[in-house]
């Protein structure tokens, strides 16, 4: 890693100078491309340690020599006086446009290039040096696949359409509000799955049997459930003080569902404390989409 | 990196050994947690060498000593006589978890840890150690503000209801089937953002002004556009045949829309070659949401 100092409007900075171990600081995650890969491990890397940031800045397509001189001049702004020197998360693939901002005297953490030339070493082959396209339209047929599974999700959201479960991979099933809509819809946003959703009822609950228009999908069935007290709270949004929301009705219905899907041999998840991006990796595992 | 050679059933695998340089090799993403962040950077990486990899496997949850020995196995198990070592591209935040992962004798980049140790050096600071929890529900109000970002998108998508606007933080507009709604589901599902997307019809275009119900938020409005042509395949497969579908219509409405959006000094984007990702990142950089 280069080490690079700068000059905060109040003079030279030193190692000794007590700003230089100040913990307060800005950061930026930029690339040439959408920024996405750099935010995302950027993010991951800074849970780590706490209290360190004042804000982050995403800015995606500096993609030309006049934006790198602008973000370079944006970065060096925001070292002030007051703040240590801003962390700077870079997946930039043009060398020339990286070294523009390196020279910010940020402290320039190369997320791409640091494993590239090592990659280029592991496999003996050069990098293509191709612009960073991992998030843009690479492959047409898997893009265009990943746009008709959200339209799929959103056409058999909540047991809307019966007639397309053949060609569904997963039916997300579980009682009235237990995130199966968005998990539906990220699973097919980021990884092209065709996943519809079925509520499961009262009267399926009565009967402790699946609703008749899944059973034949068996095998593609994963349910969610939730804690009551969350499922009550997540339910008084919707219909504040109704019998539907209460907290008896909650528990009965949590019970009688985790019942059904022991019964019936489905794995299923309880999400209360974990995201959609945790539900969406344990049904992939699960189902054996790796 | 360490730099381990195993060896394969076919004896002792040296650098001279024509294995060493085989390049045909499996991939594997790996974590305690999600695996979303090694999967997101080391697609991007992978992106830079063609023809490298046989297939892909995620494999998240590695967080017990049988799981990680059980992965180490299946790693192994992949090089056999006709692949070059595995590629593993790890973010594993447990250090006895990671050792056994990394002792499979794979190709092992090691995300996470490589830069929270120069982290430390750099923020002066010990990292908090924790298990990884980029993408779990670190901050409550920011996860349930991205789920009711989903609802809020679906509520609102394709014009469907009036009353919410001024919740709005964003607006899509544009003739029909031009990726508004993924893209009002995906700024909702991956940063939050409250979107509604309204239709952009054929009265519209012919007295070449905004529908009235978005007159008044002009400055939420953010136009998406697209080449006649993929307009026209799209809309075939919704409506095969159709006039709706034509060419010629297609090529009408975008000419007339990209005239609007002009007169009304609305920005807007040609989808016709970008994904997903890369409308939302230009969105977030017009709309100052960096």
């Amino acid at each position: 890693m280069t080490f690079r100092l700068i000059r905060p409007q109040s003079g030279i900075l030193t190692k000794k100078h007590p700003l230089y171990i100040m913990k307060i600081r800005t950061i930026f995650f930029v690339s040439d491309r959408t920024a996405i890969t750099a935010e995302t491990l950027g993010n991951s890397l800074m849970t780590q340690f706490n209290g360190v940031e004042r804000d982050r800045h995403v800015i995606p397509f500096v993609d030309t020599e006049a934006r790198a001189l602008a973000l370079k001049k944006r970065i060096n702004d925001s070292y002030t006086v007051n703040e240590g020197r801003p962390l700077v998360f870079s997946t930039f693939t043009d060398d020339s446009l990286r070294e523009i901002v390196a020279e910010s005297g940020c402290i320039f953490y190369d997320l791409f290039n640091d494993y590239i030339s090592r990659m280029e070493r592991d496999l003996r082959q050069e990098s293509s040096h191709e612009m960073g396209k991992s998030h843009g339209v690479v492959d047409k047929n898997s893009y265009e696949s990943r746009m008709r599974a959200v339209n799929y999700a959103l056409v058999n959201d909540d047991g809307a359409c019966l007639e397309h479960y053949q060609q569904a991979d997963v039916i997300l099933v579980g009682v009235s509000r237990t995130g199966k809509t968005p998990t539906s819809l990220f699973l097919a946003l980021q990884y092209g799955v065709f996943v519809a959703n079925f509520p499961i009822t009262d009267s399926d609950l009565d009967n402790c049997s699946l609703p008749r228009a899944i059973k034949p999908y068996k095998k593609k069935l994963f349910g969610l459930t939730i804690g009551a007290e969350q499922l009550s709270r997540i339910r008084e949004e919707r219909r504040p003080g109704s019998p539907y929301a209460s907290l008896r009705t909650c528990q009965r219905e949590v019970s009688q569902v985790e019942e059904l899907f022991q019964l019936e041999n489905i794995p299923f998840l309880n999400v209360t404390a974990i995201s959609i991006e945790e539900i969406a990796a344990q049904i992939r595992l699960t189902l054996g989409f790796d």
